[in-house]
């Protein structure tokens, strides 16, 4: 195992205390719970948006809290749920008065914490919503998840979602827009090479010199197949196509694009993806209007790519541009 | 080799076609000769600021064109300096009257070419101020290098020049800026893995599975060291108290530190290191008034780090916090 870490059972603990000291002005980090807060506290009458799940995606969640995103986050070990505990106690840290949202990813670990943490909030008289986010079409039923697992499309529901709560939205009308959102929004992924926990210390699963495995999930679950390695363009057909299928995404539609690095791909590859991402949504009459390229949601040092098409409209595309300052995303600030 | 390739010689260009499907309100991507320049031209009488140099090292160069950073970048193949006849169409392209600073990585092949582009340019009357950037402590004399090497010292440098360009300052002031900002800046990398050029198809250099290199250059030329892999904690301190060391940075100091994924070190680990590099420069009595922390400047998929360390003033201070819009830094805007 190469790695640049300490003692592995240290590395969610020491990289957030690497966060906390290059983000004072952005973040807050708590330990025993561990979780992560806006700096600046979140505006009274204002909806708190709160995320969390395993670490090893980063920078999702805890790269995503600061202004007009996320409002805080909790992060589990690697790969691992993080306990109601930690989501009750971000939960109290982010209700301004006007109740929390939570948004969670579908794995069964993440769902069942987060309604629990949902019903130690009610009993403190915490308005709470939640919205499971399952975006990955892939497969349905995985090894952590019943139905399908959510993925990069969480990246750009947290984004439109704090835009919301930022522009004064209710709580429930901030969750309709999630479930809209995620109704919206479809991905799929791909590796090239298994990632490794730093606790485990052996690669997560075995891949061939020559294969890849297509629709991969964030944990290094099983996808579609395992196949041998085709040239960059078949495989991002292989993504793009079952996505337009899916939804479906209809001639016409406007829509965002995210080609997303797994983590260990390189800037050079997910640009040469993106061309070709970008050309099958025009062969197919999409317009895409906006878009997103790089690394956002990760599995540690996997290479591979995801990528994540949202079917779009005015009200979303505002949202998307509104301005956002965090530690990954930002602008118009 | 394991990329997200199609045909190896088509690397550059397709990923160069990628950003501009991506970016088209940033840049505009030309070839033959190729040369990516900002979309909405260099203002009348503003400094034209151009970098270049082999690609592999995404973001860098490319990803910083745009309004307050570079105006235009010559991308070589892979790891190999752009010619000078792309160095000359983009200087021309980018002078708007007020004449083009290049800022190059000393690198032998990049400082010869760009030196016959600065003779092309002064036939055609174009004002050209040239600065080489030294900032790796690693080493005298490399592989493609006499004296010390180009690192990340020049993501800096490019954002400051940039800034100093868009508040309408001469070249010759530029140019000094340029030459204070590599005097004032130091840094050092190592790595965990190798890395394959494309069209090599080979890994550069080999590394035992318990080997780190420290020193190690950005195209991965031999730095100082190999030795057995060690803490997280422990490989900073060997970068950082080199960096220290060599300005010298001195008790009182502020400083930006700047700590860099070689790409395929995941996030996670590159905020546990900024966490000691902040730690170790805090124990100099150093203050760090700004970071950056993540992907700037890559060596395709290498998995490893760099930390450079400015010091830095009010002016310079300034100059990083203002606006720059890039695919890859964006604030302010």
């Amino acid at each position: 195992m190469k790695k640049l870490i300490n003692d592995p059972e240290n590395v969610v603990r020491e990289s957030l205390e690497g966060m906390a000291k290059a983000h004072p002005d952005l973040l807050d980090v708590h330990f025993d719970p561990t979780y992560v807060v806006r700096a600046d506290g979140v505006p009274d009458g204002q909806v708190g948006i709160l995320s969390g799940g395993g670490s090893g995606h980063e920078p999702m969640h805890n790269g995503f809290v600061g202004r007009g995103m996320l409002d805080g986050a909790c992060p589990g070990e690697v790969f691992t749920s993080p306990t109601p505990d930690q989501m009750q106690a971000a939960t109290e840290a982010v209700d301004a008065g006007a109740g929390v949202l939570h948004i969670v990813k579908n794995y069964t670990g993440d769902v069942m914490n987060f309604e629990m943490a949902e019903e130690m909030a009610e009993e403190s008289d915490i308005a709470v919503e939640s919205v499971v986010i399952n975006d990955d079409v892939a497969v349905e039923d995985s090894t952590y998840t019943a139905g399908r697992r959510g993925v990069g499309g969480t990246v750009l529901i947290e984004k439109m979602c704090g835009a919301a709560a930022a522009e004064g939205r209710s709580l429930d009308a901030i969750a309709d827009l999630c479930r809209r959102c995620n109704e919206n929004v479809r991905s799929m992924g791909m590796a090239l090479t298994s990632c490794t926990v730093p606790t485990a210390g052996e690669p997560t699963f075995d891949l061939g010199e020559d294969e890849m495995e297509i629709g991969i999930g964030i944990h290094g679950e099983p996808g579609r197949k395992r196949m041998k390695i085709e040239p960059a363009d078949q495989v991002v057909e292989r993504l793009m196509e079952p996505i337009i299928e899916d939804l479906p995404f209809s001639d016409g539609d406007d829509v965002l694009l995210f080609v997303n690095s797994m983590g260990g791909t390189p800037l050079i590859e997910v640009y040469l993806a993106y061309r070709r991402a970008a050309e099958v949504a025009e062969k197919h009459g999409l317009r895409v209007v906006r878009n997103l390229v790089g690394p956002y949601i990760t599995s540690l040092e996997m290479a591979g790519l995801s990528i994540t098409m949202m079917r779009v409209d005015q009200d979303t595309v505002d949202l998307w541009d509104a301005p956002v300052h965090t530690p990954a995303l930002r602008w118009g600030v």
